[in-house]
């Protein structure tokens, strides 16, 4: 008997998985949670029927959500990442000798415990005392947490159930109050092939409120259309301008290298006509 | 009633799409072809199982094969496509003024025909005066065309069945001998993702044959892993070396701009690692 788990990515098309075993379901307060272990790609964290993180491809996402803004800040001691529960942005922001403290923002404190128990080498570094691990309201914490970050990641979901106001303008703006004066935030803003729309409204969104707004791609083989995208809001430091010579090679990492840092602001030609 | 066409890119994953109808499915003398009408990426052309190319995202593989070494070269006059039956590649190669004739060897006239008929905006330029369709061996045409081209593009299908010998040392060898003195080669090599083995052996292969070999990679939603590579061997000019004043940007692109001509050769960590 061969079991198979398939992502509908579009109403049309998806991708299929060949699994050996479910390893945890449930329903959680906010949503639908599963861990399954499948061949391909290992462990895979599926929250409400959408592919989160996978054993064998999470570097990518989690390399690349992080290291262009915390590479471009000179000096970056105070971080948050807004959703994020596998923990995954926070031991990539742990590798930055300048870091002080992290926050995690995490609305379902199921989705940190079942990462924990499943991908510890994703969620391990929850543990570090430099840490802080908040079960809240992403949109909450932000309101209460003024000129406190040099750097804050919007690590969510899609923009559906839990996560819709984590894609809206006031929350962008929130951001840019909850950052120091001069702070970095990326978003993660979903597939340039299948997001079109929202790709244009969110990046507008931030380019009125940043004076630097950027927009970058990485492949992520088990996100929809396996080419995802991130925009940047700046306050001061363009990524574009950075000595490069002042760059670290942030340990450990297997997508992410200093030599890419300028280069993944060339998008494609029909990415760039959705950021007009 | 719902039909789904599924294809298994590894023995445990794969991506599945909605179809309408099968268009076209017969057995050529060399493989299973099928022109299927999916909701998700229009026509879909599908060769021993395997998607070759689509509607919608055509145009990735297309222009990511041949401007990489089109733009390179100073005054491509003469190109040739081995494989390629659908006629993207052509396209695209007679976006430059300087093309005198591009010839297309495929090995199978079926894929030829059927692309004629049902992808008229990919296969439509095979009727270009400029163009020479040549049902043939590529092995074969190469030995036979020595110190002939400017710019010779490998547009196989996946290495097995008719394509496995254009992925063998001996072909780049050949390749080298029907390029004129300072031309280019560029061959598409897979996905890094599934592919590791294959990339890093073609690397070395070409590199023991080329004075400058280059490696880059493209978002090709529909291909296995969604990131998929090509790797050049090129007797003269390089690509990162060329003076950027003296691009083009080609007509009617939708992923390739000049401005990524030398930021798409900054590939992620562990692809660097393939090649070493």
């Amino acid at each position: 008997m061969e079991l198979w788990y398939t992502e509908k990515q579009t109403e049309n098309y998806g991708i299929t998985v060949k699994i050996t075993n479910t390893l945890h379901t449930e329903k959680t307060e906010f949503q639908d949670l599963a861990m399954i272990e499948t061949l391909q790609w290992g462990k895979m964290l599926v929250l409400d029927g959408m592919v989160m993180t996978t054993d064998k491809d999470e570097f990518v996402y989690h390399e690349m959500i992080t290291h262009l803004a915390m590479n471009t800040h000179p000096n970056p001691k105070t971080a948050l990442v807004v959703g994020g529960g596998d923990g995954g942005a926070i031991r990539e922001i742990l590798k930055y000798p300048s870091i002080e403290k992290a926050v995690l923002a995490e609305i379902d404190g199921r989705v940190i415990e079942v990462s924990r128990e499943y991908l510890p080498q994703i969620a391990g570094k929850l543990d570090d005392p430099r840490v802080d691990v908040q079960v809240v309201d992403g949109i909450k914490y932000i309101h209460d947490n003024k000129d406190s970050f040099d750097v804050i990641l919007v690590d969510s979901t899609e923009p559906v159930g839990p996560a819709v106001g984590l894609f809206a303008r006031d929350f962008y703006q929130g951001i840019f109050e909850a950052l120091k004066e001069d702070g970095i935030m990326v978003a993660q803003t979903e597939s340039p092939f299948f997001n079109a729309d929202l790709i244009t409204r969110v990046y507008k969104d931030i380019a009125a409120i940043y004076p630097v707004t950027r927009y970058y791609t990485a492949a992520i083989p088990t996100y929809p259309s396996g080419l995802w995208s991130f925009t940047m809001g700046s306050k001061k430091y363009d990524p574009l301008e950075v000595d490069e010579s002042k760059l670290i090679d942030p340990e450990g990492t297997k997508y992410y290298h200093k030599g890419m840092h300028k280069s993944v602001f060339n998008v494609p030609k029909f990415v760039m006509e959705l950021l007009k």
